[in-house]
């Protein structure tokens, strides 16, 4: 396949924004599209053309990539009237870096068949710290030759590739992902409830803990947030709860049960009954201290 | 309080015969009684001298410490007919290393004090490798002065320390950090099982996502063991489920409810049913597996 010059981009919120900035230094060419255009500016100012929908973002463009909110906005980006497959030509590529589902994936990519393009699934790790620095890890589920001529790209953007397999798989690697850090997370506001309640100065005892076998990303990141009480958004609970609930259906899928899994999405949600969705997922803690008729403190 | 000279030491077992081995290679002179005299050879062997009994290891000892299995079993080795407290001196140190009950150290505090003595309990963390290499985390209740005594011999066994409080808080911080790890190793296998049921390459998606925020010090050790399907205990589950027991006694205590925990304590528990109470924790990946009428296999 000849090599991508022109792409087309859809999505610029916190992650996306900072992902197309990087391709655009790279020197390709950019046809921009997002909700709300404002949030598209600093694009437009490296040099990016506006496109007033999804479909004219992808004429002409060797490759779409998209980045947006929810299985449906997926959906209606990719399938929709104005949608990418309604303006990509044949031979593109069409690349849905939002975590969705494995299913609407494999639906993508077999549209993308019959109107002769091919399709590819890329969700990614490493959330905003990753997005500006780029050093995400892309899970790419997809053709293999589309995969090949995408890499610039997915290099622009991260440091860790991984070719999954078949349609829809780069999704599935994303969503196992998301149960690690599920279960992880919810330890750790475990242990750190039962260090106040004992009475523990909880900073040292983080420190001690988190160099050792309980250790985790999770302990030394948002832990050392809850200490201070900081709930503020890296990854904000409604999106965890759209990611807990794709992963639980497609345990139903495969068969599995998940016990923890399904255990924090329930604490996920009872976060989204007390409008706290907009919140950071570390929040999970003050509903956690609640259950038991207990308060969170700030542990300095 | 002057410097120690002579220690008593009691159980060595794969955690105890290395930790004792420091403090005889820094030079203390020691008195050291086992279950099992043969496991005591190579102290024996380093110039420490066979006590028939803990009461005997604490004759004339400045401070005795244990290393045993299980809450009856400190029981005995501190308050039985034969116990440290029917041998040691005024003024004498019991120092509990077992991971045992924070009520049971709050009790043995208190039959010392009763007796002239005083009591530490400091219960570690860092495994076989930690106390081989003398790169413990050490969690000290009790009194201030006889943590500051003890000291030069903690240091000889570790390398981070931290006084947590009153008697039985070296307990309380040490099941704080074995939430933490039930939790973060349950989350390691649901998303392992995910990742192999969604079909994928399940040693690569590991090398990826261990960097990431889903990473921790289970997925990288114990994970990496479950791969291979390596049981061999690093970590005994019966230990374990010992340690989870207690941490669930101290919920009640406290009155506060760790959902995960609790699952976890489950999942171990079942493993005993199976007789697997000799595996490594990491073979609960096997139940969860199990419980779907799933097979965990070996990923290369």
């Amino acid at each position: 396949m000849a090599d991508i010059k022109k792409v087309g981009w859809i999505g610029t919120g916190v992650m996306g924004s900072s992902m197309a900035g990087h391709l655009a230094d790279k020197g390709f060419q950019m046809q921009v599209y997002t909700r709300t255009k404002a949030k598209a500016q600093a694009l437009l100012d490296k040099g990016a053309t506006w496109a007033e929908s999804p479909a004219k973002a992808a004429e002409g463009a060797d490759i779409v990539f998209a980045i947006v909110g929810f299985p449906k906005d997926v959906e209606e980006v990719f399938l929709g009237g104005n949608g990418v497959l309604a303006g990509l030509g044949k031979g593109g590529i069409c690349c849905d870096m939002t975590t969705s589902s494995p299913a609407l994936a494999a639906r993508i990519a077999e549209e993308a068949q019959r109107k002769g393009c091919v399709s590819l699934d890329a969700p990614v790790t490493g959330g905003d710290v990753g997005a500006r620095n780029a050093t995400l890890s892309i899970f790419v589920g997809g053709d293999a030759a589309a995969f090949e001529k995408a890499k610039p790209c997915f290099e622009a953007m991260g440091k860790k590739l991984m070719h999954c397999g078949a349609p829809g798989t780069g999704q599935k690697a994303k969503l196992a992902n998301q149960v690690a850090v599920a279960g992880v997370m919810f330890s750790v506001c475990e242990s750190l409830l039962f260090a106040q309640e004992a009475g523990l100065d909880v900073a040292q005892w983080l420190e001690l803990v988190a160099a050792g076998a309980a250790g985790s990303a999770a302990m030394n990141g948002l832990g050392r947030r809850m200490l201070i009480r900081d709930f503020k958004p890296g990854f904000f609970i409604d999106h965890f709860v759209k990611d807990l609930g794709l992963c639980l259906e497609e345990c139903r899928r495969m068969g599995i049960v998940l016990p923890a899994t399904t255990l924090a999405e329930s604490f996920y949600r009872m976060l989204q009954l007390r409008n706290r969705g907009s919140d950071g997922t570390q929040a999970v803690i003050e509903v956690l201290a609640e259950l038991s008729n207990k308060k969170w403190k700030e542990h300095k």
